[in-house]
């Protein structure tokens, strides 16, 4: 497993750990500052009909964008709605490209309004990423499957462990050129499968994101922990990970409206440093 | 698949339905004044030292208890705090078989204090439950493991998907005698593999809960909502599991402090006994 006080140029920041307070530039400033090289930046922090201008600042900065987060939500109640979804989509890997993000993230939605088939908003979603291939192609940035705790099958993703998103990205693309997985160990840390799924996934994980689950958490969207002061073993996840050959980002993503988000963000990113190169 | 109008004899109230708010005896009355002929009592409802109290006043409401809940959680910190929750699981055990409940439900515990090692917990589950298997042999009370979503897997269950229960028979009890499933809709829902463990389920189902799930909720312990409410596709879950020879209870159990815990406790039995009827 890499030292990652040696590797330090690995790890990532996803400016979802600043709560989305301050501009792109100034974001990306402050991580840079923080020592970090690499950042993963949100479609709500960029012009998306301007983006090289976010682009032009992140690179000013000193950073290299990881990847993009994230999809347009792929289940809806009706064609003209899912058509939208694909072009919001189409736009947003563009955007990537323009950032110089070699990935975009991928939270799949979850039952469309009304919906209680979860088999047929799961069919719908595997259409849409088909849909997106053409210009997944044509922009060479990826898509990353995210598998998301199941806590959020119901409003935000029917893609939920590891082992499905392995089955989507070989169903979807056997080649693998175009579909890989974004895992956070926020939402797989339960899952009994991990170590079998992490077996099988070949080189599929190409983003690995740390967090922390509270133990007695009521509110797993907005109230996640800083890495260490929570329930997970995150050396052992990621000594898994990295023994089947993975070696690319670390990145944080620390969703925390009541804590973090309402904390200094120099003094976040400093914590965040130190918790990488100590409990990560 | 059952028409639950034509077996309703066949359908089960879950004491936890109402909250827990009057002696058992008049529960029981209630219960069976509804039309109801089955029964799911909790552990704090029951005098552990003077069991045939109880026993007594659910058989003269006309009433069969199906199962028991729940288990002393099974993780702990110390070996002195393990033999006691094995010892509290005995009586219980004991005092099911003289409720003339046939089952005793599982709720096996999330990681044990200060614990972060998730497969240490699991194994000590699995010793914990081994360890029970000369009590059920002695009363004829099966245990049946019940998966708990994995939201809960932190703080009260490490075991938390259905192929998960399945292994852990397999692994406790290759003859099938001692030990059984508890299936929940609300837990296993949104599982992407739950077709494919039903199959292997073979006869190891043996109870059947249902309530429904809250689209955007925020409290997963004490929210649940009436059957037809939520998202959850019952009839196709119960239909699966129908198929497989399943002709157990379907059992109603659903832990909701701000809206049915605070209903006329009639009321709720009579839209339990429609909804059963009609959406499940």
């Amino acid at each position: 497993m890499r030292n990652l006080k040696e590797h330090f140029q690995d790890c990532c920041i996803n400016t979802a750990t600043l709560g989305f307070r301050e501009p792109i530039g100034l974001v990306a400033d402050r991580v840079a500052a923080a020592g970090f090289s690499k950042i993963t930046p949100w479609r709500q922090e960029i012009d998306e009909n301007k983006p090289s201008k976010a682009a032009f600042e992140i690179r000013s900065a000193g950073l290299a964008v990881s990847s993009y987060c994230r999809t347009t939500y792929l289940t809806a109640s009706s064609e003209v709605e899912r058509l939208k979804s694909i072009d919001s989509n189409r736009r947003a890997l563009e955007v990537a490209a323009t950032l110089g993000a070699s990935t975009y993230v991928a939270v799949v939605g979850g039952l469309s309004d009304q919906s209680k088939d979860i088999e047929q908003c799961r069919a719908q979603i595997l259409k849409g990423l088909a849909d997106l291939i053409p210009t997944v192609e044509q922009t060479g940035v990826k898509i990353l499957l995210e598998p998301l705790h199941p806590f959020y099958a119901a409003d935000r993703s029917l893609l939920n462990t590891l082992s499905q998103a392995i089955d989507w990205c070989q169903t979807l693309d056997p080649e693998g050129n175009c579909f890989g997985i974004a895992l956070d160990v926020y939402h797989v840390w339960w899952d009994p499968d991990l170590r079998k799924s992490l077996l099988k996934s070949g080189k599929l994980i190409q983003s690995f994101h740390v967090c922390d689950w509270r133990r007695n958490t009521q509110e797993p969207l907005l109230d996640r922990m800083m890495m260490g002061d929570g329930v997970i073993d995150i050396p052992r996840i990621r000594a898994s990970v990295e023994s089947l050959g993975y070696a690319g980002p670390v990145e944080v993503e620390i969703f925390s409206r009541e804590h973090w988000w309402k904390e200094d963000p120099d003094q976040v990113l400093k914590i965040c440093k130190e918790r990488l190169e100590s409990v990560c």
